[in-house]
C-alpha cells in the first residue's frame, strides 16, 4: 500500500481554496500511484478556527467540502479532519474528527478524545471528546486513526489526561496509525514531536504516520515537519518533510514496515526561528492579500532584523522604509539605517520629525504649564512616528510591520500608538538577546546588517544620549528573568533560589505585570516560543499580583 | 441560624485586599448575631485570575487567605471560594472550590464540577471538574454547597452538561442550598439567574443563598444582586441584594425556609448599563490607582454619553476633557462640547488641531506624489487628536478614556491609534442605537447632554460636509444586523430568512470580519451584552470566512 502524506499551508475559513489545494493534491497523490492520502487536522476549514465554529453556516460549509472529497476519493482513500456535529444532545455542539473517506463514501471516522485547553489552545470551548475508538477497514489493513493531541497521552503518562486513545484501540491489532495534526511551531517542538512518535511506535511497535500543517495563521505557525516512523529496531525516524514548505511524499508501507531508513531535518534553533518568521510575514500578506510592508528604520538592530526578515519573505520590491530621525538621533544612525536598505535595495524615505515634534511642542506648551521634558515628549516622538508610517500606509496600502522584541514587549518599554504600531509583531516573540543571533545568523554569509547596528548600545534615542540600560538592567540578565517568568511561569520565590538578586526580580515581575495594558493593545506576535504574548497568555489587566 | 450574605467587590490578585474586607465582613457579621457568613467564588484571589493561576506563589497564597480565614471562624461560619491544588496526578492542576471554615477548621470542602469553557470563560483551562458530591454538616444542619455554574444544568436540562451536582447531593437530604458565584453582568443575566436559582428551589423544595461578586475586572463587570430564595409556595424570591453596591445582609433561616416575602430589585435595561458602565470605570480607575480621566469631546453623543458616566464614576473634579476642532469641524460641534463641559463642570481646553495637520501635510507632500485627500488624511486628523490626549494623560497622568460604540467597532468606524486609542472602552459593547437610548436616560430629568448632540445626524467631521450614514448603513438598520450576527451568532442564511436584504447582509458581515484586526488592538471594553468584543470573542484575523 502506497501512502502519501500532504503537507499543506491552509486558510482559515477559505473553504474553497483549502478544498481546490487538498482536490490537486488528490490528483496528484492518484497520478503518482497512492493508494491513500492523508491531510492534516480541521484541514477543510484550517486551524484555529476559533469561534467560527459556533456559526452553523461554517460547520455547514465543512460538511460541504467533506461532500466534495468523497466525490473525489474514487479510487483513493483520503484521511481529512473537519469538525463534526454532535448528534446528541447532550455534551459540546461538535467533534473534532478524522475522516477516511474512500470511493465515495465515509469509511470511517474517529472523534479526538484529548483537546488541548492550555496556551493557545481552546479546544474545549468548542469539542465534545470522544468516547469511543476503532480502528478503520481499509485494503485489508486496519487503521488506527487519531487526531493529534490523541498520540500525547503515551500510556496515560501525560498528568493532563486520563485516556489514551490509541491503548483504547490496540486490542484490534491495528496495521498502522495514522495521525493528523496542527501541531504548532516553537523552537523545541520538532523535538518534541519526534520524541511522542516515537514513544508511541515504541510502545504499539508498528508504524505511524504523521501529518502536520504548514503555513501561518496569523500569530500562530506551523512548521510542518510530518513524520513516517517505522517501528523495526525500537522505532526509526524514516522520514521527517521538510519545515515551512508544503509538499507531498510517498511512502510504500511494507518498506516502512521493514525500516531500514533513518532521515531527519537539521534543528538549528536560530535558523528555525528566522525560517518561522519569514513563512509568518509572507502568510500574513498572502492570506490577507496584501502586497506591500513599511516599516522605520530606526539604525537599531530591530528594525533591521525585521527589515530582513520582510525582504526575504515578500521581495525586495514590496518592502520600503522610512528613517525618521529626531533631533536626539545620532548621525550614525540615520547612516547605519541608509547602508542597510543599499544593502537590501529596498525604497527608503527620509522624513525628519523635527517639523511635526515642534508643531506638537508648540501646541501644548499653553497646557503643559512649564512642565519639564520628560516621558511624555519622549512618546510624542514615538508618535509622531508611528502616524508618518501609517499615513504611508493608508495612501499606498503599505502593511506596517512592528519592530518590538519581546524583552521590550515584556517590560512595557516602547510606546502604544507609537513604535507598538503594526499590523503583525515579528519580534515580540524573540528575546533582544536572540535578536543578537538572528543579526549574526543573517549575516553569517557576509555583512547584510551593518555591523554597528549590531554592536553599539541599544538607545531608543528620544532623549539626548539616552541608552536601553538607563531604564532596564542589562539584556542578559533581564531576558534571563523573563524566561523563567513566562516560559517557565517560575514566581518571585522560585526565580531567587534559581539564583536572581531579589531587588531584580521584584523589579522586573513589576514591570512585565503593569505593563499588560500595553499588550492587551498589542499587534499579533508571531509565536516561535512555547509561551508567546497573545492568546496563549492570559493576564488580567487590572490584577494586582506582583505589581 | 442567621445567615449572612457578604456581596463584596474583589481584587484580582490583591489577595492582602481581599482578606482583610472578608475579615471585617465576619466580625461585622458576627457582631450581628450571623451564625454563618457566605463570600463568593474565588473569593480570596478574585475572579477571573485567569493565567496567575498557573503560578504555584499565586495559588500559595490563596491558601495564606484560607488559613486566615480559618483562624477568624471562632464562632462564626464562613464559606468562601478558593482554588485547590489536585492530589491526583492525573488531570488539570487545581479545582475551583468552595470551603466551610468553623472553629479554626475546613469543615467542609466542595469543588466545582460544571466548569463554564465558553464566551468569556476559560475554567477548563486550569480546573479539573469535580466527582465527588457530599453535603456538609452545620449546627444540626446540612448544607448543599456549590460553585456557580453547578446550579446551571437543573435535573440535566442543560445540553452543555452531563452532570448535575446537586441531584447527586440529594439522597442526603439537605436543608438548604448555598451557592458561591461570580456571575458577570450583561443587561439580562438577573432575570436569568433569578430564573435558574427559582427552578432549582423549586426541583429540590428547600431554600437557596446565591452569593455574588460586585464590581469590575477590567471589562468584566459584577452587578451583584445576591439572592435569597424561598422553596415555600412553590418558590418565593425573598430577597435580591441591590446591584452594583457591596452589601452584607443577615437571614433567619427560619423565616427564609417559612418564606412570605417577595422582593427583587427593578430591572431596567438603560438603566442597568448605565450603571454598570459607572461600576466599570470607577473600578478600572480605582484598581489600578489611577485618578483623573481625559478624553476628547467631539460635540457628538459617544463622547457626550462617556463624559457623563465618566463623571458619575469618578466625580468633576476627576475629569478633564479636550476640544481638538479640525478644519472641517462645524461650529455647533465646538459649541455642544464646550456647553456639555460647562453642565458637568468638569475643565476643558480647546486645541485646534489644524496647525499640527498641516505640518503633517506639508512633511508628507513630497512622499504623497499628488494622491488626492480620502481616508488618509482623514486618520491623520483622528491620529494626531490622539496624540494629543496621550501626550495630556503622560504629562498629567490623566487615564484616557476611549468613546467608540459597538456599532463603530463592529464595522471597523474608526482610526486604529486615533480614536481608538483609551486605556479601557466605555461603549464598546453599546450600541450606537442604544447610546441614544442612554443619552435619553441621562437627560430625563433635565437637559445634560445637549438637545443638539442628539438630535444632529452622526458625523465624524473628518472631510467637508461628512455624515456616517455616507459609509454605512443607517443605525437602526446596522445595529438589527450587528446584534443577530454577534450576539445571536446567525449567519449569513439565516440573516436573509429572518428578512435582512441579502445585499446589506453581506456588505455588514465582510466589515465586521475584515476589522478584526481593529479590535485585536482595541482597548479592552465594558462588558454589559450577552456577546462583547474582547475575550468572549475569539475570532481568527486571517480568517477568510464571510470576509
Amino acid at each position: 500500500m502506497k501512502i502519501a502524506i500532504a503537507q499543506l499551508n491552509y486558510h482559515i475559513g477559505n473553504f474553497e481554496g483549502n478544498l481546490q489545494k487538498m482536490l490537486a493534491a488528490v490528483e496528484s497523490a492518484k497520478t503518482q500511484g497512492a493508494d491513500l492520502v492523508c491531510f492534516g487536522e480541521l484541514a477543510v476549514c484550517g486551524y484555529p478556527p476559533r469561534d467560527f465554529l459556533e456559526f452553523d453556516d461554517f460547520i455547514r460549509q465543512s460538511y460541504e467540502s467533506i461532500k466534495a472529497l468523497r466525490h473525489a476519493s474514487r479510487g483513493i482513500g483520503i484521511v481529512v479532519g473537519a469538525p463534526t456535529r454532535n448528534p446528541f444532545l447532550e455534551g459540546k455542539d461538535l467533534y473534532n474528527s478524522a475522516y477516511l473517506l474512500h470511493e465515495g463514501q465515509v469509511v470511517g471516522v474517529q472523534h479526538k478524545a484529548l483537546l488541548p485547553t492550555y496556551d493557545i489552545f481552546d479546544e474545549y470551548r468548542y469539542f465534545e471528546p470522544a468516547s469511543e475508538f476503532r480502528t478503520v477497514a481499509f485494503m485489508g489493513k486496519k487503521i488506527a486513526l487519531s487526531v493529534c493531541e490523541d498520540i500525547w497521552n503515551v500510556g496515560n503518562e501525560n498528568p493532563l489526561y486520563t485516556i489514551c486513545p490509541l491503548d483504547e484501540m490496540m486490542h484490534e491489532k491495528p496495521d498502522f496509525i495514522i495521525n493528523i495534526s496542527a501541531s504548532p511551531f516553537s523552537y523545541t517542538q520538532a523535538e518534541e514531536r519526534i520524541h511522542v512518535v516515537r514513544t508511541n511506535v515504541q510502545r504499539y511497535g508498528i508504524p505511524m504516520f504523521y501529518v502536520n500543517h504548514v503555513g501561518a495563521q496569523t500569530d500562530i505557525i506551523f512548521d510542518g515537519g510530518s513524520l513516517v516512523f517505522s517501528a523495526a529496531d525500537g522505532g526509526q525516524l524514516y522520514d521527517e518533510m521538510p519545515y515551512f514548505e508544503e509538499g507531498l511524499r510517498l511512502y510504500e508501507l511494507e518498506e516502512v514496515i521493514r525500516g531500514g531508513r533513518e532521515a531527519g531535518q537539521p534543528k538549528d534553533k536560530i535558523r528555525l526561528i528566522h525560517d518561522a518568521l519569514v513563512v509568518g510575514i509572507r502568510d500574513y500578506f498572502q492570506k490577507l492579500n496584501f502586497k506591500t510592508a513599511i516599516l522605520g528604520l530606526s539604525g537599531g538592530i530591530d528594525s533591521a532584523v525585521t527589515a530582513v526578515l520582510a525582504v526575504r519573505a515578500l521581495g525586495k520590491e514590496h518592502v520600503r522604509v522610512l528613517l525618521m530621525p529626531s533631533q536626539f538621533s545620532s548621525d550614525h544612525s540615520v547612516n547605519d539605517a541608509r547602508q542597510l536598505a543599499e544593502h537590501l535595495g529596498i525604497q527608503y524615505d527620509i522624513i525628519p520629525i523635527k517639523p511635526i515634534f515642534e508643531t506638537f511642542e508648540q501646541t501644548l506648551q499653553p497646557h503643559f504649564q512649564g512642565a519639564p521634558f520628560n516621558v511624555t515628549e519622549e512618546n510624542i516622538q514615538a508618535r509622531v512616528r508611528g502616524i508618518l508610517l501609517m499615513a504611508m500606509s493608508n495612501k499606498f496600502g503599505h502593511i506596517l510591520l512592528n519592530t518590538t522584541n519581546k524583552s521590550e514587549m515584556a517590560v512595557g518599554y516602547g510606546t502604544l500608538y507609537g513604535d507598538m504600531c503594526g499590523g503583525i509583531s515579528v519580534l515580540g516573540d524573540v528575546y533582544k538577546t536572540e535578536v543578537y543571533q538572528l543579526a549574526a545568523f543573517i549575516n553569517k554569509d557576509g555583512e547584510v546588517i551593518p555591523r554597528n547596528s549590531i554592536t553599539k548600545p541599544p538607545s531608543a534615542e528620544l532623549r539626548p544620549d539616552q541608552k536601553d540600560t538607563d531604564s532596564l538592567p542589562p539584556y542578559e540578565v533581564l531576558d534571563g528573568v523573563l524566561y523563567q517568568y513566562i516560559e517557565r511561569r517560575q514566581g518571585p520565590r522560585e526565580l531567587v533560589e534559581i539564583g536572581f538578586d531579589e531587588a531584580l526580580v521584584r523589579r522586573v515581575l513589576k514591570l512585565v505585570n503593569t505593563n499588560e495594558f500595553k499588550r492587551e493593545q498589542a499587534a499579533p506576535v508571531l509565536r516561535v516560543s512555547s509561551k508567546a504574548f497573545g492568546m496563549g497568555r492570559r493576564m488580567p489587566i487590572v490584577g494586582k499580583y506582583l505589581s
